[in-house]
């Protein structure tokens, strides 16, 4: 396994490559992540995984500071799964201020965009500067980070790029909490609070199943059970898996973001009607 | 040479090319297109243009309609000189509605993008498709338009393209005046005319290789003298080469657009000034 800085370096070592499937990642990683590099195996001859902490992703008053940064564990636990790992800083991404942006779909401004605005943006561009670096034939992407995943398939198939876009399930706790590198903000109390977000949509999930289609009230009765669990809700949604938009029936996904003290969380679950 | 309209036989036909040079084109081809067709030559085994009347980068009020669409004369043209023609629908290119855009850098606003807002928006996006569609190793564009190039070099870098972009000296017709596809939308008296937006460049040119140095001066004399003989001007503006902001010193480019009845002409000078 080779640790590589520098985007010259990075291109040098990979011309000759048939096939590259790639693993962006913010490193601190975890069981989620390693499932994506054992994945990317099946998809080329040379795995790529990069680390790196993207501040144009990050609003004024959000963790870009604090984010963990574990580069010499994560290349611990990437050894023999990556061929490669890039790590460049934030000056070899960034030589200059970055005037040049990926726009996202409208879909941005929704769910996590309502609360993090620009951050999609940040992270559009960021994955096209990657994916333009890395040249990959497949990109793999957890699906925790449900709307993320919608939004580099739209941008790109909207931008033509030429790799082939990958979601991999979510990795969880025995007790079903996804994980995240966040979770590690948790305190105990908060950590055996957090599978709650996890039961909620499992709740919903079964709900659905049994025949509930006011997504409304049950969205509504989501936010209250969080919220009276001492949760700060921002959002629980019933969602069309293939847009995103309001959902009508099929396959739909329930999303939901919400903080637990300082820490926010993630999480989602598909589920498809059958009418 | 081979005429391809869609994204899937462009690839497949440029899949074992070891190295392609690329002139994107809005067609009605002229001596300038030509000239960089022979140009690329240099810069790839393979030489691909494409013709596309892209609408993303016309505004409501423009000559998109209107734009001259010659594809049977082109492709005569271009017998000889390239490989392959990439004439697709716009329906290939936006197969749905287009929602992921290139956001340029600000210099976008000021100059061409003062007039048209909203254009080099459409100008970078449908570049960075065609880029991500063609994959090549080489990107020419004239430098008739300047600005357009100019941003196609910050997009291309910002983004971390793999592509080379390489600009293509303007073609003129004997009188000095540049060529465009536009010129064709000139009567006789406009056409005798056109000349003077050259003749204005060229003598600005003048002025500054022998000592002028008030340029705001120099840019109200133009546009007044353009204005007396019945132009409307956009802007005429001197600028520094490298990032088109207001001049220093040093290597500059002098910049207009003006419009003749309702034809938009633009033309560029550049002046090295040595202190």
């Amino acid at each position: 396994m080779q640790l590589i800085s520098t985007i010259a370096q990075l291109r040098a070592r990979l011309s000759a490559e048939a096939s590259v499937a790639f693993v962006p990642t913010m490193g601190n990683l975890h069981q989620g992540h390693l499932d994506l590099m054992r994945q990317a195996r099946l998809h080329g001859r040379c795995v790529v995984a990069s680390i790196f902490v993207n501040p144009l992703q990050f609003g004024p008053n959000e963790d870009f500071d604090q984010y963990p940064r574990t580069l010499d564990d994560d290349c611990e636990k990437l050894q023999g799964l990556v061929d490669v790992v890039f790590a460049p800083g934030v000056n070899e991404m960034y030589p200059a201020s970055q005037t040049v942006f990926v726009v996202p779909p409208p879909i941005a401004d929704e769910l996590c965009g309502a609360a993090r605005p620009g951050h999609f943006q940040g992270m559009a561009t960021v994955v096209c500067k990657l994916l333009n670096i890395v040249q990959p034939q497949a990109a793999l992407f957890g699906k925790k980070d449900y709307q993320q995943l919608h939004i580099i398939r739209q941008l790109v198939a909207q931008l033509n790029m030429p790799v082939e876009v990958i979601g991999g399930e979510t990795v969880r706790a025995s007790d079903g909490l996804a994980l995240s590198s966040r979770n590690q903000y948790l305190n105990e109390a908060e950590r055996a609070e957090a599978v709650f977000l996890n039961q909620t949509l499992r709740s919903m999930r079964e709900q659905l199943l049994s025949g509930a289609r006011d997504f409304g009230m049950l969205e509504a009765a989501a936010v209250r059970a969080l919220t009276a669990r001492g949760w700060s809700v921002d959002y629980v949604a019933i969602r069309n898996q293939s847009d995103l938009k309001t959902a009508g029936a099929g396959e739909l996904v329930v999303l939901a973001a919400a903080r637990l003290g300082k820490t926010r969380l993630l999480d989602n679950i598909e589920v498809n009607l059958h009418p």
